[in-house]
C-alpha cells in the first residue's frame, strides 16, 4: 500500500543522493575514521566532507567560519547545548540559586526536560508565553537578570510553524546577562527558512538530519569560536576524544554523510523546495476554509506546518481513521506520544484544552503533490462526516 | 585496492543481513516509531523486533527477562551506565564525600574519562590493576568499603583480549557494599565468548553494534528489572520520552535493527565464528613465533585479539608500513588516536613504556582468511627488516 504521507515535520524519507553517499560509507569506507589505515582515512574523509557540506548548508562562507559537532540527533545537540553549557560555569551565586534559565512555553520536549532536570539541581527555569506563535519579549525584559545563565528558544516551532524572534530575545537577555549562552533549536526551521546562525546571533544552534530527508541518528551542534575559546561548553558524552573532545564515542560515519550530502541538496534546492510548499499549503487553505475548518496560523510561520483544529473530534480518532485511509499525519508532535494531556505548545499557542485536544498537524514537503492533498481533503471531510455521527 | 583488514576490534564490515534489514528501514519502514499511523507502527514494530533479538542474543530465553536500551553506541551506553546510576541516588556522605567508583586500570577511555568528570565532581576512583590482564582482586578486597556506589569493568580488554574475572569482582565490591551498582563493559566481548549478565551478576551492561558486524551507530544498555524498580538508573538525554523515558531521541531505527539482524546472526554463527578465529589465531601465533615476535598472551583471552610487541619499531611506524601494503592494524585502540602518550591498558598490562610504544593490535574475524594471515606475515617480516634499516 502506497501512503500519503504528511508527517514530515516528525520524521522524513531519505533521499536518494543521501542514501547514495550512505551506502559508500556502509560498504566501502566502512573504517573507524579514528583508525590510522587507509580504511580508516577514507571514512575520515568522508566525514570531513560531511562536516563542511553542514557548515556551508547553515549559510557560512568556508568551513572554519565555525564549529560544527556531530551528535546521535536533535534531542542529544539540545541536551549538549543546555547541560553543556551551564555546567562549564556553574557555580551557585551568592544567594545560593544556581542561575535563571529562559525557554519559551511552545519548546520541544527535549529542551522542556532537560531544562526540568536543571530545575531539579537548583536552577531557576522561566517559560516565556508564546501566545498567537509570538514570543513575550516584554516577558523577558521583566525577568532577565544578571543571574541569567541560559537562554533557549526554538526558531521555528514544531507544532504550529510560528516563527519566534529569537534574535531580539538574545539582545534582551544579553543586555541583562553578557554571561549568558544563547541556543537555538532549529531543528524544524533548518532548510525550511532564511536564516544564518549568525543572522539569529545564536552561540548555538541544534539541527537534525533526518528531518531534512536524511536518515536518522545523526545531528549537529553549532558552536561559535568565541565560545570554544572563552571555554563556555563542555561535553556531555565522555571517551575516545572523537570531535575534538567535545563528543566522543565512534562518529556514525553512515548516517553523517548521508546528513551531509542531503544538507547540500537541501541548501541547493531550497528556494524551489519552499515555493513549491507554499503553492501546496495555499491549496490547503483554501480546501479547509471552504469545509470550515479552522487552520491556527500563526503571524509569522513556516510554510510547511499546517495546525488545525477539528471541530468535535479528537485528534487520534481522527488520526486512526486517516491511517486507515491510507493518510499520514500527526496530533501534536511525534515526540508528545510517550506524554499524557494536551499538547503544552497548543496550549501556549492560546488554544483551549478542548481546542487542543483536537487538533492535528499537517506537515508538507516538496516530495507531496497537489493530488495528494486533494485526497487528504476528500478523506479528511469523508472523516469529519462518519466521525461526527458516531 | 583490497585491503586486509585486521582491525574488527576497531569496528567491523557490516554483514550483508544486517544492511538488508537497515534498508528495509530506510526506504520502506522509514517512518519516526512514535507516530501513530501505520509508517511509524511498521517502524515501531522492526524496532520491537531488533530489541527482542538483542535480548536473546545475550543469552536470555524470553524477552521480558530484562530491559534493554538502545542508545547511540557503546561510548553512549558506559556513560549512561556510569553517570545514569551514581546520579540516581547521589548524595554526599557524612564526610563530605560523594563515594568511591572502581574501574579497572585497562578500561576504554569511554570509561575512564566519564570516572574522571566524576573525579572532578567529588567522586573517588580507584583503578584496579590489571598486571598480566588479571583483575586485582585483593586489591579490591582492600579498598572496598560501604561508600562504594559503582563498579565499572569491561569484560574483556579491547587492547589485549584479556578477560577480567568481573564476576569475583562484584562478588567482593557487593559484600563491602550492597548497594554499589555493578556494570559491565562487554563491548568487545560481546559475540566472542560465551557469557550472559546473569552469569556475571551484571546490573548493567553495555554492548555496541558496529562491532559485531553492524553498522555505527547503535548500541545498548542492559538493566536488570531490580534497578528499575529500585529507581537506581535515571536517563542522561532528556526529551521526548522514547526508551521508556531513559533514552530520549527520536530512534535510530536504521542502525538498530541491522543490530538486531547481526546480533541474531552472530549469535546463531558464534562457535562457528570462534571456531575459525581459533584456527587463524594458532596459525599467526606459529608464524609470529618463528619470526621472534613477542605475542603478549593473557593468561585468559579472547579468540580474536593478539597484541604484539615489535622489535624496536615503533608501533605508528609500522602501521603506515603496513597500510602501504594494503594491511590494516592498529596500535592500541582506535579510540586511543586522539589522546598521545603510550597505551594506559598496556602500560596496565604491564609493558614497560617503550615496549607499549612499539606494540599493535591484530584483531581477526571469521571473514579474515588464511591466505590473509600468511600475507600478513610477509608484510609484516618485510616491514620489520625495512624499518630495522632505517
Amino acid at each position: 500500500m502506497n501512503y500519503i504521507y504528511l508527517d514530515n515535520s516528525a520524521t522524513t524519507k531519505p533521499s536518494e543522493a543521501s542514501l547514495k553517499k550512505m551506502g559508500e560509507a556502509l560498504t566501502v569506507c566502512y573504517g573507524n575514521p579514528s583508525s590510522v589505515h587507509k580504511v580508516g582515512n577514507e571514512a575520515k574523509k568522508m566525514l570531513d566532507e560531511a562536516r563542511r557540506r553542514v557548515i556551508l548548508s547553515l549559510g557560512f562562507r568556508r568551513e572554519n567560519d565555525c564549529r560544527l559537532f556531530f551528535t546521535s540527533g536533535g534531542t542529544e545537540a539540545n541536551n549538549m547545548a543546555i547541560f553543556g553549557s551551564v555546567f562549564a560555569k556553574d557555580r551557585p551565586m551568592k544567594n545560593g540559586s544556581r542561575g535563571k534559565i529562559f525557554i519559551s512555553a511552545g519548546e520541544h520536549s527535549s529542551v522542556v526536560n532537560a531544562a526540568k532536570r536543571l530545575e531539579a539541581e537548583g536552577f531557576t527555569v522561566l517559560e516565556v508565553p508564546t501566545a498567537g506563535g509570538v514570543l513575550d519579549l516584554d516577558y523577558i525584559k521583566e525577568n532577565a537578570d544578571n543571574n541569567t545563565v541560559l537562554a533557549s528558544f526554538m526558531l521555528a516551532n514544531n507544532e504550529t510553524g510560528a516563527i519566534y524572534d529569537v534574535k531580539s530575545a538574545f539582545q534582551i537577555i544579553r543586555a541583562a546577562s553578557p554571561k549568558a549562552v544563547c541556543h537555538v533549536d532549529a531543528v524544524q526551521a533548518y532548510l525550511k527558512m532564511k536564516f544564518t546562525p549568525t543572522s539569529l546571533s545564536a552561540d548555538l544552534l541544534s539541527i537534525s538530519a533526518h528531518k531534512i530527508f536524511a536518515p536518522k541518528g545523526a545531528g549537529a551542534l553549532y558552536v561559535t569560536h568565541d565560545m570554544i575559546k572563552a571555554k563556555r561548553i563542555i561535553p556531555i558524552l565522555y571517551g575516545g576524544g572523537q570531535e575534538d573532545d567535545y563528543r566522543s564515542g565512534t562518529e556514525n560515519v553512515p548516517a553523517i554523510v548521508a546528513f551531509g550530502a542531503a544538507a547540500e541538496e537541501g541548501k541547493a534546492q531550497m528556494a524551489e523546495r519552499i515555493e513549491k510548499i507554499t503553492a501546496l499549503r495555499e491549496k490547503l487553505l483554501v480546501a479547509l476554509g471552504e469545509m470550515d475548518v479552522r487552520a491556527n496560523i500563526p503571524e509569522k510561520t513556516l510554510p510547511n506546518i499546517i495546525n488545525i483544529t477539528l471541530p468535535g473530534i479528537r485528534s487520534e480518532i481522527m488520526l486512526n481513521y486517516l491511517s486507515g485511509e491510507g493518510i499520514c499525519i500527526s496530533a501534536g508532535s511525534a515526540c508528545s506520544t510517550h506524554s499524557s494531556g494536551p499538547s503544552h505548545a497548543l496550549l501556549a499557542y492560546g488554544l483551549p484544552k478542548d481546542e487542543a485536544d483536537t487538533s492535528v498537524r499537517i506537515s508538507l514537503s516538496h516530495e507531496n503533490t497537489a493530488e495528494e492533498i486533494d485526497t487528504f481533503i476528500s478523506a479528511l471531510s469523508r472523516g469529519l462526516q462518519t466521525l461526527a455521527k458516531k
